[in-house]
């Protein structure tokens, strides 16, 4: 009954991973990725939420195998990564405890980045940079739509200058201490957390 | 302006660092607390809250680490571990980005933890285990007391049975996902984050 068990469970065959990725830039991406939406509903025994995760910037494996573990556990439509090969990383596999057998993933290259916000700001999305800026909102008073795209920001760089113009709004958590900041998991988690807290709200208010 | 940078940084001394580890059972352990609160207080300019994020239960640095990182960002008023030879541990200090020489820390064994806790009872710190039981609060549903300790689980084994009767309150967070269950930082770093938040409402509507 322990809340933080599982730390390794690998058993279910690469062929099952590899049908959960779904390369972008293929000719029909959003019907594929209905697709699996729809098939980890089903699962679920629940309609998933609209949150998709970007973890693009981000470069250590422990975080993005961590943010992998979490975003399957909030149910979060997707998470966007940089490259694919971190799957294959041991760090990553060893944070993730095969998370990513259920969570549908996608490769977006940094590069890439500004097209594919462009894109899903086109499908509805709002582009919510975690990142402090002069104009941030501050976590505890932020309202997240329901179709959000987090955009979380590179472990020593944050979101780079030429991002944040893409950006529909910036959100920051707000920080008490001397350290300087939260590990990019955490904030990730955090964020996670708050928008999955207030679409619960939302449903016991429409019950 | 990286909202998670700060990686490494430990140039402070280990004689800071040790003025900063109270053990629990010398004579007069809440009038030295009080004054390595007040201490960091002033650093802060702000005063602190009253949480208490117990740990001792927990068996790996890296997430005593991260924890540290965690407790420290939001302004706990102390971390308690099972033992301070942690804080030597290279992975603690890679996670915890050098948070331990800002955080006081206590040193509580698991085999001690029943005293701890009745005695932070009778300064009227409300406990409360993160774990999932029949009985257990949901997170979204949960309203923290000012004095709260957070007791975390186990990362196989949660809370054991003979400290579960020593709790006023379970607290679990609702998860949707196939994964089963969160990492022990992330579940400590919601529950830190959920009282934060909370205060930060409170004193806003006291304004």
């Amino acid at each position: 009954t322990g809340s933080n068990s599982v730390e390794t469970d690998s058993q279910t065959e690469w062929t099952d991973v590899q049908k959960k990725i779904i390369p972008w830039k293929n000719s029909t991406p959003s019907l594929e990725l209905e697709m699996v939406f729809q098939d980890r509903a089903a699962k679920l025994g629940k309609s998933n939420s609209r949150l998709i995760v970007v973890a693009s910037l981000i470069d250590k494996p422990t975080n993005l195998g961590g943010l992998c573990r979490t975003s399957e556990i909030f149910g979060a439509s997707a998470l966007v990564v940089g490259s694919l090969h971190y799957i294959q990383d041991k760090q990553f596999q060893h944070l993730s405890v095969s998370a990513e057998q259920w969570l549908p993933l996608v490769e977006v290259k940094p590069s890439q980045l500004v097209d594919y916000l462009q894109q899903k700001k086109t499908e509805g999305y709002t582009i919510i940079g975690v990142e402090q800026t002069a104009k941030s909102f501050d976590l505890t008073e932020y309202c997240f739509p329901e179709k959000s795209l987090l955009l979380l920001g590179n472990e020593h760089e944050g979101i780079p200058a030429n991002l944040i113009h893409h950006l529909d709004v910036c959100v920051e958590i707000p920080q008490q201490g001397i350290i300087r900041s939260l590990n990019v998991h955490v904030s990730g988690a955090l964020l996670i957390w708050e928008y999955t807290r207030q679409q619960v709200i939302k449903q016991n208010q429409q019950k």
